[in-house]
């Protein structure tokens, strides 16, 4: 846009205008592009958004494995690397370890650029604001741990997500946010669990434990006993481990969901059985959520997912016979399309969008005012 | 505020500010009051928000018996009266009642204050854009047809909801928004349903569907058969009609869920354990809610949550036994605190909320800068 068009469209005055104009350009999120289209007199400039201007370090932290990543601002991988690291090491070893993959992420694309951000989802509740995982089941040692001091050295935000809900942002920004206000991600991996997204914007609910939906109980399994206390939990009946656990017990040579996975696509009739079956349990808890939420889509993915259709197949079988008919007149059920990549890509997501909120934007303005220079960030440290 | 502080607050110039301040002061919705403390020169006038600036008209329509009133721009009830009216009339001949009920209503508070809006809630799931009620159970007749045109002829927005969204969007406008973002409003009365408040605003869900969880499964009832023609569904076991339909087959005369509770504030103990039991049923599907959603408060209303504290006391056993104690922790469960009377008001916070809405005042100023007169609304037909 032009400034004269920015003054017409917010209604803001000229001078703030120009003042906000400035400090983004000084901090190199926008740039000038050209010149519109003359209406007669001087023609005015363009000033656009510029993805380039800083990068953004990012990590998916699943329970043994995940990915790590350095972005540009609109969320594109420039590099990345698997992360097959047991959170279960603890935040000393696993954030030590991290923090030289990103040096070395940042070494690979050149540090000609200003980070902006750093954005980490791990395998279990976080309490957003302080950064922090909460009662977490799998990550012992990170109940409390404040991760964004233990990185504060980079001088830049530093925001905590649950891995699922990561996963979430990542598909609804990348595929679905120009077509739907509401989506549901469920991961069926090693556990179970979904993110919600509200009016384009993840709901994490009072403790950061929306979607944690892995203990409701479902029918027909009374005698699954929950590593929670509880009977009957969809996760210790559906979750890709229940399904590799209960395939051992039969002889089958699967420790894990992947290898279940593996079962399925060499055409192992058992195995595609069982994981049919998962999706109907899967499809219990899937029916009550869409009565309860009455989303427009919902996207499964986690390795299970990749079990071709069978998982699908049979979460549809049972969403469709016990949900209303008027909520599931137009639901689309889809599997997930940025496979293992949505992590990284909801883990940038998240932070760019608070880069550019107004609050971000505002103490920019602050910053230049002050004569405190434009960017909040550290240049990286070489 | 004063002007001058809203330009300060806002950044928008002082002749936008200017606009929208003359076009809210001939609408009446804003009125100077006094003038601020002096800091030199001529002191500021101050405005505030007028709610005695005009009338909403609002109804809470149930199955067979509901509420009307007229209120002011706050939401504050100037007068009303019960609306014993089957909604099963059909839309003709209910609306035309209706109609009746307001002019009766605009007579008995003076007719010197112009009509702002008309907010209606029905039992039955609602496209809330196009105020028509979607494949509404018990509303025959209902289906797709248009409320507003109906009553057009006042010549202000009509807005038409679910029912227990109102009462939602009442309990909480009233009792929680200043402390709390999201909140589950449980309806148990003749049926179930529940509204759902998201960051301070009503998620509706896809088809305007969402809440409608009266048909997921619940645990130890599958010989219960449900009107939707699954079995087990929790509103063919824990409504307050289901439970006047047990007590009646075991020789009680309680042909409706007030009947239930009239027993069980005389201190029948039979009546008792079927309302604490029927708690507890809810109590499955409350815990699937709490997991899933991770609420703040959770507030239980309807007739049978007048049953003195036996419904919520079998809720509250189930829901921590089967949630996670992270979504529990500081969970509030508490009665509703408005009584029949949420309805209207929520009906009313629903219209006020549009009528303040920056489209709406975008509007107001295009209207006074078009000389088309400053309100929008029709002043009441004598």
């Amino acid at each position: 846009m032009t400034r004269p068009r920015l003054v017409e469209y917010t209604g803001v005055s000229r001078s703030v205008i120009a003042q906000r104009i400035d400090a983004l350009l000084d901090a190199g999120l926008i740039v000038e592009d050209g010149a519109s289209a003359s209406t007669g007199g001087r023609p005015a400039a363009r000033v656009r958004f510029n993805h380039d201007a800083g990068r953004v370090l990012v990590a998916d932290l699943g329970a043994t494995h995940g990915r790590v990543a350095v972005t540009d601002l609109a969320g594109t991988v420039l590099a990345e690397e698997p992360a097959d690291r047991s959170i279960a090491d603890g935040p000393g070893v696993v954030l030590d370890w991290l923090q030289d993959r990103f040096e070395a992420l940042l070494d690979s694309v050149g540090r000609d650029r200003p980070l902006w951000g750093i954005g980490i989802g791990v395998p279990g509740p976080v309490e957003h604001a302080a950064g922090r995982a909460v009662s977490p089941p799998i990550m012992p040692g990170w109940d409390g741990y404040p991760i964004p001091e233990h990185l504060s050295e980079y001088g830049v935000p530093v925001l905590v997500d649950n891995d699922v809900n990561i996963m979430a942002l990542g598909e609804y920004w990348t595929n679905w946010r120009h077509s739907v206000d509401d989506l549901l991600f469920i991961k069926v991996g090693t556990g179970i669990g979904c993110g919600i997204v509200v009016s384009g914007h993840l709901h994490r609910g009072a403790q950061g434990a929306a979607g944690d939906f892995g203990h409701v109980r479902v029918h027909g399994y009374d005698e699954a006993i929950c590593t929670c206390g509880n009977t009957g939990c969809v996760e210790a009946v559906a979750s890709g481990q229940a399904v590799a656990d209960r395939l051992a017990a039969a002889g089958y040579d699967t420790p894990t969901a992947r290898a279940v996975v593996r079962e399925v696509l060499s055409g192992d009739s058992e195995a595609t059985r069982a994981v049919r079956e998962a999706g109907r349990v899967l499809g219990q808890v899937i029916a009550s959520a869409v009565n309860f939420f009455n989303p427009s889509v919902i996207v499964i993915g986690g390795d299970v997912a990749n079990a071709r259709e069978q998982l699908l197949a049979g979460v549809r079988e049972v969403v469709y016979q016990r949900s209303l008919p008027l909520a599931t007149r137009h639901l689309r059920l889809v599997p997930a399309q940025l496979g293992d990549g949505a992590g990284v890509r909801g883990a940038s997501v998240m932070v760019v969008e608070r880069i550019l909120a107004p609050a971000a934007v505002d103490e920019l303005v602050e910053r230049a005012a002050d004569g405190r220079g434009s960017v909040p960030g550290a240049v990286p440290p070489a």
